[in-house]
């Protein structure tokens, strides 16, 4: 097979790579990183490089014109190699390394009252007979005497890695050894005990394990000492699969090509291990003293994390292909923690609703609020929705896609240092001011900043309930762009990228397709049993953005429903609790099961009345201003 | 850390180490094997090599003399690297790939009558309902209903590694899949079935699974169907750990030294894959198609297998770190079958009587053979004896050493072409015939060779009752040789090599010792039951040399008891044959777990009649004459 020298500029590293390589797989050769939020489609052109020396084979792509081409521009995901190149990278947008500033951890208090024999982990310590030429009995079989008489346990069980231990264990403990169990998992009731870990002598002081929550966009570790059931410490960092596709079906694109998915399976397990590093580091534990891991997520993520390859999820008729994974050791998957340390990932119900949802349900208590109507809403890079009350849940999920989290919105980006996070626009003169995280200058629009944004907009007119801009205001804020009309939210004097911050139509039409979603997903999942929306007791709000959601905001737009306030409680991130709360008791663990059992999914896209929903939505608030009385009075009295 | 070039010479290939580096470590990482018999402890001298340029810096060893230093001999072993060198590796013997010529592997009978459900591995076919947009149940719960249905199969377990190709069997067999399932395997008996492959379509053709053996010096893999039971190919190679080691103990030393686990792990899996390949070959599958594999062998051996450290083995008081290893995938230790096959090592009971041992109780049928006494003697690398009936069993081990195979012996090789394998020697004119395997001419002797030529040396007169070679003969053959007196078996040019082919005095004594060794063993056992070795009614001889021994003459020289030949059987590589039957019932897997805790172990270093015995049988046939009643016989006749 030919083979050509690929260069790498700044880095000046030469790969030698087979013809007809992507330039992209030629980058991640040579150890260079190249983002690709698409998943590799060649849709979002953020992968772009330049040909400075040869030439390359690009396949057609909208996101390139000829004068591109001209001065060597090519995109890293569809141009392969064809003879010896030199290739410059332009310097990429760095996923930052901190979530929004400010809002250090909070201290998680226990769930409930904690009795650590409510949870299937335990530590003893016992001293064995010493071996002699009398007593033969092997190291393995002496333990097992001793569990036997001490505590009764029988047929226990034990795996290869422990036994290469064993040996040397005993013996630096001088025959007192000290057993990490698991006994009576949620998936072996009864069953008999396994051994998790061995260690010299006694060594009773502490009982790690971690809850994670692994999100499309943000991945969180708990890190608990279940002799006393806290939390320990806490880290968060963005999923490492992002340069790799913003959103669950850019992953899964990826996932599909050549090595995708053991890519995709790396790149967070690495996230993972450094926030386990981080966790353990705050304790000064080795991470390796980590026990058992409960994971929730969403089903994407969940087949990602174990490698199973997620591609039926995009495909009808979306079909996952395992909802409970079974539990499993965690050097199974590379996760550095105890090497038999179990990995139990919460159970899914659907392609779309996974075991984010599920936890986030117990985690909300919505099951424990007798009698009333709950509507349980996840909103982050997709939209899952569960209605329901003690006896019955029904879900669904609405891509509302990445819009809010900055995709899909010319000046969007994710709610990092230099994103505006509020907006407000005067009535009278249509001036805009607003609140940039971390107070610096701002360089977009995050989530929350662009729902008070569209809410501001159509209070104060600057646009109409179709969400067209009107152009005739008397400010220079409204004016006629480059990709039709826009509103300025900040002036290029006051940003950090010395250009004007705008909104667009299109970018208002993204964002009224992702709020139209959420809404109809509300009125579908409402009506197929016979309700309205306004039949809600409380609105339930889950995940890392919907804390940051102003709710009187949220109704003007026709987001959440028309409710009163004191109806709305942000719960934060619902899944990483579940799964801490599943971590704390098996009977916790049993009741996310009968969730996932007891939930019935509707799949919107085999729902004839879900496209009617979604029209009706596209407004501001919303076609039928019956179902948002609160503005409609509000408009009423301001006409 | 200064690293230094080593070249070798004739592959031309130069590694860089790091200073004090081994010869042996850097030969190993240019890919050169270098073999080191004794393990790596100077002792053998097998490893020598020259140093063309630069210096080494020897640690002492006796094996080479300051002459040998002069022409710049070095052991590999013993030899590290202390500036840049050119070294030379002389041929090396090579190990023969192939065993004892000339003896086809026979056709295996059915050892009872076969019924397949009486062994855990199953494989059925299913067809399961299309997956809609009105039923989404993810694969695997699609997989688990139908087995339900179907089948009545509850908690079936399954793996990472089935549900990974899971999705894609599944579509790509049209939602048709066959299923292999272990069920009440004899560690979780009414347990639940475990996944341990799924395949496209129905494919219900064939069961395979493999029965392996572990020698220290041969490896045996039978390859069975299990739909009929029956043995469909079988291969034979020695163990690659040989070049790291002649003996067990020997290899236990090389694992305790750096990566030596690791290495000695990889040449036995290298092997078993080598072997399990051919076998498959001739049956036109993948090894990928064997499901199971029982696997049988010393401690020792199973103890490297699944790189557990066997350290302790060889150190007072002798403890294995496990006797029954828990079952476990063979992908856990690079076994190339099917990744989730489940390996089933058998159970040992001490350090020096392992899972060959139990094997080979239940393979002789021994406990069947009811009121009789019976020794079941197993004589390789070691000496293993099992004395007992239905009742009762007791055994040991005598470390017989490896002088029947070759080692020790000056002129001693293993049983390949070229080796004299029968010696007859002339009463008259004491001159020697003999027989060579292969019928090519001599290289050296080989143990049945060794056996024989002791025993008419003695009947003879060419040497007394103590093992001294008469130098008064009328015969060129008796001579003073370098290392004492020694007896010529074949002149310099009817051997293969030119040079005479001689055993010494100091070979004889080896020999001596390994057989009183044995017959101590079997005085012991007798007599810790108040038994003598006369009450025995069968002997069985188990293990590959067992098959080419001649009774007569091994009673001659005192190694087996003298009772009638027809009390004595042959039975080939009852390990492998153990492992076989294991596999092809629960009961016989049972039986095997039974015989293993039902036997009592002797160890004789803890036993104070063990050296008297042992001095009472350095003698040719036995000090005590009554104990070999035809050999009195025979001598008052001939005296």
């Amino acid at each position: 097979m030919t083979t050509y020298k690929v260069r790498f500029l700044p880095q000046d590293v030469t790969v030698e790579v087979p013809e007809g390589t992507l330039l992209g797989e030629a980058a991640r050769l040579a150890g260079i990183d190249v983002q690709m939020p698409c998943g590799g489609q060649g849709r979002c052109g953020r992968c772009a490089v330049i040909v400075k020396e040869g030439n390359v084979h690009r396949r057609p792509t909208q996101r390139l014109s000829p004068d591109d081409v001209a001065i060597g521009l090519a995109l890293a995901c569809q141009a392969t190699v064809v003879e010896d190149v030199v290739v410059s990278i332009p310097p990429q947008e760095k996923i930052e390394r901190k979530i929004r500033e400010g809002k250090r951890a909070a201290r998680v208090e226990l769930p409930f009252p904690y009795d650590s024999h409510d949870q299937p982990l335990r530590k003893v310590a016992v001293t064995l007979d010493l071996p002699s030429l009398h007593d033969q009995t092997d190291d393995w079989s002496r333990l097992q005497r001793e569990l036997a008489r001490r505590y009764a346990m029988r047929d226990v069980e034990v795996s290869l890695t422990v036994l290469r231990k064993l040996g040397r264990v005993l013996r630096d403990g001088e025959w007192t050894v000290t057993v990490v169990l698991e006994t009576d998992a949620w998936d072996r009731p009864n069953g008999p005990p396994r051994i998790i870990d061995v260690l010299p002598g006694e060594r009773l002081e502490n009982l790690w394990a971690a809850a994670i929550d692994i999100g499309t966009t943000s991945n969180v570790v708990w890190l608990v000492d279940l002799l006393g059931g806290r939390v320990m410490a806490q880290a968060v960092d963005y999923n490492g699969q992002i340069a790799r596709g913003e959103d669950v079906i850019s992953r899964i694109i990826y996932a599909s090509k050549g090595d995708g998915l053991q890519d995709l399976q790396r790149l967070v397990i690495e996230t993972l291990n450094r926030l386990l590093q981080q966790a353990a580091d705050e304790r000064n534990i080795p991470p390796e003293e980590i026990y058992k891991v409960v994971v929730a997520g969403n089903s994407t993520m969940l087949h990602l994390f174990a490698a199973i390859s997620p591609e039926p999820i995009r495909l009808m008729p979306f079909i996952t292909t395992v909802n409970q994974l079974p539990t499993f050791p965690a050097r199974e998957i590379g996760l550095r923690v105890c090497p038999e340390a179990t990995v139990d990932c919460l159970p899914g119900i659907a392609s779309y609703v996974g075991a984010d949802i599920t936890a986030g349900v117990i985690s909300s208590g919505m099951c424990n609020m007798a009698q009333e109507l709950i509507l349980f809403v996840d909103i982050g890079t997709n939209g899952e929705i569960v209605l329901g009350d003690c006896s019955w849940l029904i879900s669904c999920a609405c891509s509302a896609g990445p819009a809010f989290e900055g995709a899909g919105v010319v000046h969007g980006m994710r709610a990092t240092a230099g994103a505006i996070e509020e907006v407000w626009v005067n009535a009278e003169t249509y001036e805009a001011t607003y609140r940039v995280i971390g107070g610096e200058k701002p360089r977009g629009i995050c989530g929350s900043g662009l729902i008070g944004l569209l809410a501001d907009m159509f209070i104060t007119g600057v646009m109409d309930k179709s969400g067209n801009i009107n152009l005739n205001l008397p400010t220079k804020r409204v004016r006629q762009g480059e990709h039709g009309p826009e509103y300025v939210v900040a002036w290029a004097d006051e940003s950090a990228t010395g250009e004007d911050i705008v909104i667009t139509g299109v970018d208002v039409d993204n964002l009224m397709r992702a709020k139209a979603a959420v809404y109809a997903g509300f009125s579908v999942l409402a009506r197929s049993v016979g309700l309205t929306i306004n039949d809600v007791g409380q609105v339930l709000i889950g995940g890392a953005f919907g804390q940051y959601i102003n709710v009187e905001k949220a109704i003007q737009i026709g987001m959440l429903p028309d409710r009163p306030y004191d109806r709305f409680q942000f719960l934060g991130n619902t899944s990483v609790r579940g799964a801490y709360m599943a971590l704390l008791a098996r009977e916790m663990r049993h009741r996310v099961t009968e969730v996932g059992q007891m939930m019935t999914y509707l799949e919107l896209s085999a729902d004839n009345t879900f496209f009617d929903e979604f029209n009706a939505a596209m407004f501001l608030p919303h076609t039928d201003l019956d179902q948002f009385p609160s503005m409609k009075e509000f408009l009423e009295g301001a006409g």
